[in-house]
């Protein structure tokens, strides 16, 4: 687990930097978290080994009908379900049932009678039914059908869908390859926040503990139940050092003012500052860490709208590479207005579409979500601005 | 909260059968669900009523920078953070914080310096700041700037996204009127099922257990643990009348034979059956059910690609109905050969893509689910069959 400061040139002013520092997040998490989990808790996650048939599948013959098996020539001697077959005998079985030794074919049970003779039981074709029925194999499903042992019926690499699942299981599996969602810990600053009810002159209310295990878990991370800190150096450094999590998300404090705290406490648990800042706006003071062991600490900014464009900009490739998955692709649209320049920073800027194009939302200060709500998406225009009808790309959204 | 029978015609062999049973089954339960839900509950629920502001937002004007609130003309008393401000007065004031009666314009630090002046202190512009700064109404964060209080800030209808859920937080909500997730039992049928390790002769791996939770959520619904039943009468009925849940889905049981319990147990409860089987292959013995009091229970065949098209046939619009959501809009695309017709019934087939178009996927049979688990999607073939380059319709699936 190692990802390199020198990786990242998010301070530079180059046009470049915001995309390749995502590409290079990605990149430097890839395949950190590769083991075995049940089934039942594989779902979405990305298969680190080809599945293989364990068995073959299905792993015996069975009947494709209710009815009986049987083999050589009428009438037939009515056997217990289940006994093997030899010539003119036959046995009652139902759809699914295991096909028993010596059977040559499965008579359905519209097309038999079961008569008395002899004091045995015999069955007979029914009236009208043709001479040649059952011809040899008829209503048998064979062993190995669907696959047989050995088959790949999953490559590697694969998102697992329920139906990948289902699939594993009928091949034998209990566990399975994958690269399993890391525990992230989501520790919120801010002594002026509120949870509950109109707040008064000077608080504002918590946007993060109702949103942020719903974003980092669509991110692919296994989020903990929110942890609130008070604006305060030891309480945040014994937080940070006291994360059994792999990956923690710290909302706040990343300013350096005498109320920020958490560059100091990063620096007192011995944390390696990876990306001290983005060239970006809003998100800018956002940062990423790595704390002795190599648990990664993702600082966001405060503000709502800041903080979810530097958690897109920072986590999402991050979580990405730590579960095996494709970063997420940036899109594409037209501008349909001009977006001013900022010298040495990307804006990623919500946009509604009129009829030329993405045009900025309203309501998108960086304390603002009121504007990211209703927008079509967010679009990430370079320092130099866009022209009309210039392609901008377009940041994915994780829901 | 009424079903009617008369509202299916899933049983006639027109063609529009199946299409249209879906649109009866999603207008059926719309809107049984609407209640209130804690915020961080209501993350993917479609919202029933607008979210309006409960106050201004931000409901207080504030400062955008670090620095100092002042009034009236250079040199400013220095007053405690929060006084309210005379004439020729300022106090201390960080970013975000609360405007003090009397501001007329926030200094930034930068350009202010603190002097001892007759025992007090006093600011002063910096060095080389212009006389003009900061003119009236500078770095003041307006009240109601991102909404006024009243506003609709997001319409009733909309699916919540964890920027509408910040936005409501920020409006004053504690929770939402939305259409909540009604609560799902799974009951699991099979005495041939096993749940881990490799099958005996004559059993089979569970495909349901690790699935059908993650699919019943993927829909709309709150899945309990799944239960696992024996192929019994009593059993099944007990299960039944004892669930708690809104929705019942059982897999298994839905034939006629003397091993199939569902249908007897369901008369003993004395429900009503609004859907007796499915014009469908696989599905076909799929049924749909209503418990006296309204609670439904949807009954799925034991074949697991059987059990899933039954499902994302009758589950998928009757929960998109009970959230409010709209429903899972058929895609399409183009026939790359010929789809045989089969007299009276539809057929959903999972397909792959060749240079034409879809083509039939391999290993598509009821008890499997390799087919699926590879295809590209599944297509819906009307009675007549399709022609090669023919649109056809394209069942959405939930992953």
């Amino acid at each position: 687990m190692s990802l390199e400061p020198d990786s990242f040139a998010w301070t530079d002013a180059r046009e470049t930097a915001w995309s390749a520092g995502r590409e290079a997040l990605a990149a430097g998490t890839a395949g950190w978290t590769a083991s075995s989990a049940p089934l039942e808790q594989c779902l979405g996650l990305v298969l680190a080994e080809p599945i293989t048939a364990q068995l073959p599948v299905p792993h015996y013959a069975s009947s494709a009908m209710d009815g009986w098996v049987l083999a050589g020539t009428e009438p037939w001697q009515l056997k217990p379900p289940g006994s093997a077959l030899a010539a003119s005998e036959a046995a009652p079985v139902v759809t699914g049932g295991l096909i028993p030794e010596g059977t040559v074919a499965v008579l359905r049970s519209e097309y038999g009678v079961v008569e008395q003779a002899d004091g045995q039981q015999q069955l007979r074709r029914a009236p009208g039914v043709p001479a040649e029925e059952p011809p040899a194999g008829r209503h048998i499903r064979p062993a190995g059908e669907e696959a047989a042992a050995g088959d790949t019926v999953v490559p590697a690499g694969t998102r697992l869908t329920p139906a990948h699942v289902a699939v594993a299981a009928v091949c034998g599996y209990d566990s399975l390859p994958v690269y399993r969602a890391p525990a992230v810990g989501l520790l919120l600053t801010g002594d002026e926040v509120v949870t509950g009810g109109l707040p008064a002159p000077g608080q504002v209310r918590d946007t993060f503990g109702p949103t942020l295990p719903a974003i980092v878990a669509a991110l692919g991370g296994q989020p903990s139940p929110p942890h609130r800190l008070p604006d305060d150096f030891e309480a945040t450094r014994e937080a940070i050092e006291g994360s059994k999590a792999s990956v923690i998300v710290t909302t706040g404090g990343t300013g350096h003012s005498r109320a920020d705290h958490l560059r100091s406490a990063l620096q007192a648990a011995g944390a390696r500052i990876l990306v001290p800042s983005i060239r970006m706006r809003p998100g800018h003071p956002a940062l990423l860490a790595q704390l002795p062991g190599g648990r990664l600490v993702i600082g966001l900014p405060g503000n709502p709208l800041a903080a979810m464009m530097a958690l897109l900009t920072l986590g999402a490739p991050l979580l990405a590479g730590l579960t095996g998955r494709a970063m997420p692709e940036l899109g594409g649209v037209a501008a349909g207005s001009r977006f001013a320049p900022l010298e040495g920073r990307h804006r990623l800027v919500p946009y509604a579409l009129d009829g030329h194009g993405a045009v900025p939302a309203e309501h998108v200060g960086s304390a603002m979500m009121r504007g990211l709500a209703a927008a079509s998406g967010v679009v990430v225009i370079p320092p130099q601005g866009a022209r009309p009808g210039e392609l901008v790309a377009t940041l994915p959204l994780p829901w």
